[in-house]
């Protein structure tokens, strides 16, 4: 599965593997701004130049270590073309289009159970808020960025959990169009609309 | 920490450790339905009475395995008092008094954290949301109870796990009124807003 998204397999299977493991260790240990690429190089027994060439920046490393089948910055730069007061309703059409994909879903759970494991709270806070989940706010050119894209993974991460990791019911079987419908509202308020002073 | 909430503390300590220790491993194992008070007694090697008679229902024991450092039951009777066009924010205002306490918060960790542990996904999804958050939605005479309750846990579950679990910032040094002022208007929709048809 790893790096399918992308199209590109460097590198000897071993040695891939390897700096995919030491990476995954690095950022649960250590979180991502505690992990360096020469840490990882180091721990995998290759030279830091070589991690570079073959995975590219350390958010690329970051992305490729935890295997996601798509590529979450391709995705929002979709999400993030077109009227911002529709944004909302296109995140969460592409976000379910992603989800509710059986093609997609049982490696999307893999990451989902890798960030729920003891240690994984640093993957998801200090890993996919910065990376994946922080830069949308800039790129959407939202006033107080960082404080609203983290309501909305309050929201997001909750459905993700009740709806695909334990399918609690009714809202396991929701059709999409209902789910979209039901939560738009709720993240184009925590994007555009009026917050209370902090 | 145990029992303190409810003020009783029966039992010689080892028995009641013992019962309190079988139950917690049937709800993680077999969830709350395919738990019985037989079967925990069984465990323990007590009597199924002396179980019924120190711990109440399979309820109060679910809640007592816990370790609850309060009675969500009581919480609710009290929210689900009072005008219900402003119920989101007298949840909101009792949730946030009782997670921002610093003598009760710790014991939530632990309890957030037993269901995140691998096995808990049936703690929450077959002990908390069938014992504490779906009677909420009879309780306050709701169309479609289970479905709102489930709308209304997504978003709790997030906030839980941001700011209190990741503490993820901004959202965790938000003041408790922001806090409430933010998602009073989500968890009110959710519970009594129009909802697409399913």
């Amino acid at each position: 599965m790893t790096g399918t998204a992308r199209g590109r397999r460097p590198g000897a299977p071993d040695t891939r593997a390897a700096v995919l493991a030491a990476a995954r260790a690095s950022f649960a240990e250590r979180g991502f701004r505690g992990t360096t690429i020469r840490a990882v190089a180091s721990t995998a027994g290759v030279d830091p130049a070589l991690v570079h060439h073959y995975f590219g920046t350390k958010d690329d490393l970051f992305l490729a270590a935890m295997e996601l089948p798509v590529d979450p910055r391709e995705v929002i730069a979709h999400v993030a073309s077109g009227p911002v007061e529709e944004v909302a309703e296109r995140f969460l059409t592409a976000f379910l289009g992603v989800w509710d994909d059986p093609a997609i879903q049982p490696a999307l759970l893999t990451v989902a159970r890798r960030v729920i494991e003891p240690g994984g709270d640093r993957l998801l806070s200090e890993g996919f808020l910065p990376v994946v989940v922080q830069p949308v706010g800039a790129l959407l050119g939202l006033d107080r960025p960082e404080h609203r894209m983290t309501l909305v993974a309050s929201q997001v991460i909750g459905l993700i959990l009740m709806r695909y990791v334990l399918r609690v019911e009714p809202l396991a079987s929701l059709p999409k169009e209902a789910v979209i419908a039901t939560y738009a509202p709720t993240i184009q308020r925590y994007l555009t609309g009026e917050l209370p002073d902090p």
